[in-house]
């Protein structure tokens, strides 16, 4: 048996997230990899995803492993799978790892990056991959929120509600806000991420930077551990997952 | 009677170009737009676009004007536009215009930009917007080959067969090419172009860039005035209209 790590980029605009699921509610990033797998390989495959995305979200660099006894050599799994991939997901990499590789549970780290496209109209190009925010937003504000979130914390009160997690507390390593002309980008990095967790976030910091809230709110709504203590739910599309570190 | 002038930006991936055709073509920008005029000011509305684009091709700064009896002041339009255009027409502003004021034949100058996406695999992100082109390019022989290719000359080597044009003689103002990270940006600005200039000039540059073609060949190309002198024409989806001038 072999063992291969690769890493994906996923529009996610017409997929149901990346979990597979009963093929009645549409196709999925994972459904679609491990078809193109066994077409590929002659075997059926089982790929497991370092993130399993949501419907609408995208990815940069997600990382999937998968077993398999196929011969072809890791390198080339990119150029054929996306012979016969949509589109829409492109495999970038591929290399052997170890039987204990496993892309979910040997994450260190990973980086989600949030899009909010701010201007009075909304844009054509980015309305699939970016939240349309035409208010007036106070940066300085959303950064200084974004800063007091940093650190390890117990996160309930950023994770969406029927979780079945146990353990709340992560480690935001870096939670960045910059704006590149009309696009506001907020970067969390973290050793793991709750239901939601980085959406809910982001509502919450446009929350702060309207003038909703006070940043300095922020330990408090950490401190509070009830959902309802932070902001909405930021819409999905503004979502991508940028990398996995191992 | 009013005239007014409206920009307008768009994704084209899913139009049958910018100008009206029979249904039967499928939807068109100019339809779609004029439908949506005529649901706000109650009126038959024809518009007469700056650029008329092909299928695929995007706009970011496209120009349209219009004559209406309505009485809904021209800074309203956008919003009201947008809240009935589909999200992939957006209008971005509208101004009052004098009756001599034509979107087509007043325009002095248009600037049209071609993505290419330099990379070996795909983005999913960018095959709707960009030519993927895997090869290794020299930009500098891109370069000067666009250096070669701007002034007064008769472009009729760079204008697609059968176009009922009777005068090829236009003035390129300014050629360029750009790269940022993967992306790169073939940028024109002219008094006018041709049918499928801009994807013949990038078709033949990008032929210069793999090396098949020396630039020093771009005066040859444009003196022996036909098409089959010059490059292939570059595909749609990388094309977008930016600006018109008046």
């Amino acid at each position: 048996m072999r063992y291969i790590k690769l890493t994906l980029a996923y529009d996610g605009t017409n997929y149901h997230g990346w979990q597979l699921q009963a093929p009645e509610h549409g196709p999925t990033i994972q459904g679609v990899l491990e078809d193109k797998l066994q077409l590929l390989t002659k075997q059926p495959v089982r790929v497991q995803g370092a993130g399993r995305t949501d419907a609408g979200v995208h990815a940069l660099g997600q990382v999937a492993s998968f077993a398999t006894e196929s011969r072809i050599p890791a390198e080339r799994f990119p150029l054929a799978l996306n012979s016969v991939l949509p589109p829409e997901i492109v495999a970038l990499e591929a290399g052997d790892v170890s039987a204990e590789f496993n892309a979910r549970f040997s994450a260190v780290r990973k980086t989600y990056r949030y899009h909010i496209y701010h201007a009075q109209q909304p844009s054509p190009f980015w309305y699939r991959y970016a939240w349309h925010v035409p208010n007036k937003l106070d940066l300085a504000a959303m950064e200084e929120g974004a800063r007091l979130l940093t650190g390890t914390h117990d996160f309930r009160s950023f994770c969406a509600s029927g979780s079945p997690v146990k353990n709340f507390v992560r480690t935001v390593d870096a939670c960045r806000v910059e704006r590149e002309g009309n696009i506001i980008q907020i970067s969390i990095t973290a050793d793991g991420f709750l239901y939601n967790m980085v959406r809910i976030i982001v509502g919450t910091l446009v929350e702060m930077g309207k003038g909703k809230r006070d940043p300095g709110e922020m330990p408090g709504i950490i401190n509070s551990r009830t959902r309802v203590a932070a902001g909405t739910t930021a819409p999905p599309q503004g979502l991508f997952l940028v990398s996995v570190e191992y």
